[in-house]
């Protein structure tokens, strides 16, 4: 592809020469004379100044040095729908597969593509242009959103509902029964039926292999949140996640790999919490919070929060205590001299 | 349903209006005039008498407060109940769905369901009443006791033997081979073949996309714990779970989320690990045990232990770990000020 | 079977009574005078001599007491071996089950055996000998080398590319898309298309529901790494890891369940991670290296690092870190009881 059909395809200004030959896309540093980079900001001068590409996506303001360059507001995001026109999605076919199992009330949306092997229940719902890929299994009364995507071997139970343009990934379990027990007179613990179905909003992502529990009518709930497990608009949650009954994450929140929530917690908007991280149950951790990698939070977080650690405290808290803890054993001896010093007994003071 | 009828089914006493309609399930806070609330104890007090709830279940010698009641001596689990009246499950069809793929020598008991696409491998007992979900695989061999259901997308490895009334959620992985291998003469790793399936328990349940590995008959095993990687009773294991090769969980112990239980280590019963807990491996962590998020077991725990902490720590020790270390930067500073005052030097005191 | 014959099967010499019976094999704990046990080295001396076992393998030169053994080099590496002459696999029937689903331009190596309900995309390349279980997904564009055995659940995304002789576990998701969005100049989030595919080398095994992505051809990649997500040859590794887009994992190299390794990690050759570790994205992490459980390695790891901790620290460091915390509130109490006898306040000493 010539960089000034690129510029057309894109609709992206082009500065200097537009006829050079692309034939893929590259980092600055691995790009070669027939590939495309992109430079999101100046901290890259040095790496475009000797970069090899063939032509760039370079914000505006941004000194070109006299190579071709197609000019960019949002040089990365740009840079992904070339990585779309280079790399065409295998088309998926529309309609559905003969060896699909669709039950015959399920009601499928103009465009669907429903693939090999999947099972679509009773009374689900599947919008226009919805892509279900092969092993898929749709319990009954699911309701997929317009254009959304669900990858191979997901599994969407009773009730759930996806909006458009989700995405769930393969292995992803959507609306399992939440781990609620009680006891009977007799002792004998029993399963609290979890049938308040998992919702989750337009634009969202589903991690593979992430799992997001069902809640019950009892759940306890707190402050604004649903009885239902809410996942909100926009939010992109990673692989491995768990996240329990009740629980209500924010639009535009990101839980990164593994991260696991207890039941009821309340991430809000514009959240961050880093992979591995979690939560106790009943936790409201505030919008545009950043929970580190590892943290754990046992308490109610106000907007803004940035926290690390096990107990999570305070981020440059926690910095300073790491610093602290390597110096502890050196810190041992330091005051077992002065004691020695002042002839105090170095046996426990007491309390 | 009305009241009366509710107590009827439940057969439970009713006390007060039993002609109030009812037409759903909530929680205290949340319940309106049609819907019915519980409550487990005297702590509910002051949520009760603000209630909008049109009926209760009630605790014996709770004062009603004039309210319609039914009373119950476990009123968590009779809601639990009525959860069941006011949601039936679908009913999934009886026999053996005609794009499933049963081996002509595996045994069906009565009543089965077996759906969509589920392989049923060669020698495969299937107790009566058993539901098998889509998208499930059984590997040959398996046994599934009566009453047992296997939700989609679980995948039951061979000769694995699941007790009765035992609840298998989506995507879990019963029985693949444990993380064993040992170097050949020539320096190659080579796999040890992990062929004693796994068992479990009746009234046991599996969260989804848990992994539960097999053992094999050479591998180390301590004190009571079998060779096979055994679920007891009544365990239940929430989502994400880890359980490595040659592992014993107790009657009735709990594993909430994300568990991670390294190889050999034995769960006494009534052990209850929250969530991201893990155990080294041929650890024993005693009867009634509390392992608490995030715990890491790095030895062997007397029962009724309470730990905290990575390594874990008694609970209580670790609470005052935890807020000590908070005071450690100024700890540092207040050690520094000492050595200040009496002129000693503040380099290390050495070992 | 006959001692004399098992000798005979494993290549290896017998001394003592070739004529004992064995039905099986176990621990030398656990063996019964119809079982075969093994011992590695000196130190199971005196579980040697007090062993029921009815036949051994014992390593050269390890005093035999007069009991019948085979002579083996790597004692437990021909018990393995034993196991399968014991526990033959059931064998898999060849060919292509008539509920698979295989495109009409995937090829099919040689006795290739295609479980039921397994789906075989347009263009996948499926080896000699290749053994797919059901309800594999192989998406368009797969390579499968010889030999290799895809249990059942297990899917594999466009365009991956495993080696010979690899074992992929039940769930395990290789080449989901990574978790990579960039902002539009409107602010909304969009993904990063993940078009390059993972690789997987020869002899390598990835456990039950472990995640791998896929990386993206503008994706960052330091030193040495590929732009690709690649594992090494004859990596393992065990069940719930998460390996992010664009990670490396050099050849022979373990990590253990329940591992999370951030964006672009770069782990060495022989670099032993325990379970839970984790690491942050672009770090690299020396051959040879040990990090320990639950270890969250945050910056450069030079090669042969024992690491333990979150942050990870040197392993003897954190020993001394983790013996100190817990004399930490015995330690406030000494220092208050000095500067009580030095008439210093006991206020922070400020910065």
């Amino acid at each position: 592809m010539r960089l000034a059909e690129l510029a057309a395809a894109l609709s992206l200004p082009l500065e200097g020469d537009g006829s050079v030959s692309l034939d893929g896309l590259a980092s600055l540093e691995d790009a070669g004379p027939a590939e495309l980079a992109f430079v999101t900001g100046a901290k890259y001068q040095a790496a475009f100044a000797s970069s090899r590409a063939g032509a760039f996506l370079l914000p505006p303001g941004f000194e070109r040095l006299g190579r071709p360059c197609l000019r960019s507001p949002a040089a990365y995001a740009d840079f992904a729908r070339a990585i779309d026109l280079f790399h065409p999605r295998p088309a998926q076919a529309k309609g559905v597969h003969p060896s699909a199992v669709v039950a015959p009330d399920a009601w499928l949306g103009q465009d669907v593509s429903i693939g090999a092997c999947a099972v679509i229940g009773a009374g689900a719902r599947i919008g226009a242009r919805v892509r279900i890929h092969p092993h898929v299994t749709v319990y009954p009364g699911v309701e997929i959103g317009e254009d959304a995507e669900v990858h191979s071997g997901a599994q969407l139970r009773e009730g759930v509902r996806i909006g458009k343009r989700v995405l769930i990934n393969n292995g992803a379990v959507i609306g399992a029964p939440g781990f609620g027990f009680t006891a009977r007179a007799d002792g004998v613990r029993v399963r609290i039926p979890h049938v308040c179905p998992v919702e989750i909003g337009d634009d969202s992502e589903i991690g593979a292999n992430t799992t997001i529990d069902a809640s019950h009518p009892g759940h306890p709930r707190r402050g604004h949140a649903q009885v239902r497990t809410r996942i909100g608009v926009g939010v992109k949650i990673d692989n491995g996640v768990q996240i329990a009954h009740g629980c209500e994450i924010g639009d535009h929140s990101t839980l990164c790999a593994q991260v696991g929530l207890a039941g009821s917690t309340v991430v809000g908007r514009f959240v961050y919490m880093a992979g591995k991280a979690a939560s106790a149950g009943h936790v409201t951790i505030g919008d545009f919070s950043l929970v580190g990698a590892m943290a754990a939070t046992a308490s109610d977080l106000p907007p803004g929060s940035q926290v690390l650690g096990a107990p999570a405290v305070e981020r440059k808290l926690f910095g300073r205590i790491v610093a602290a803890q390597k110096r502890l054993p050196e810190l041992l001896r330091r005051v077992r001299r002065i004691e020695k010093r002042l002839g105090v007994d170095e046996a426990d003071a007491g309390d």
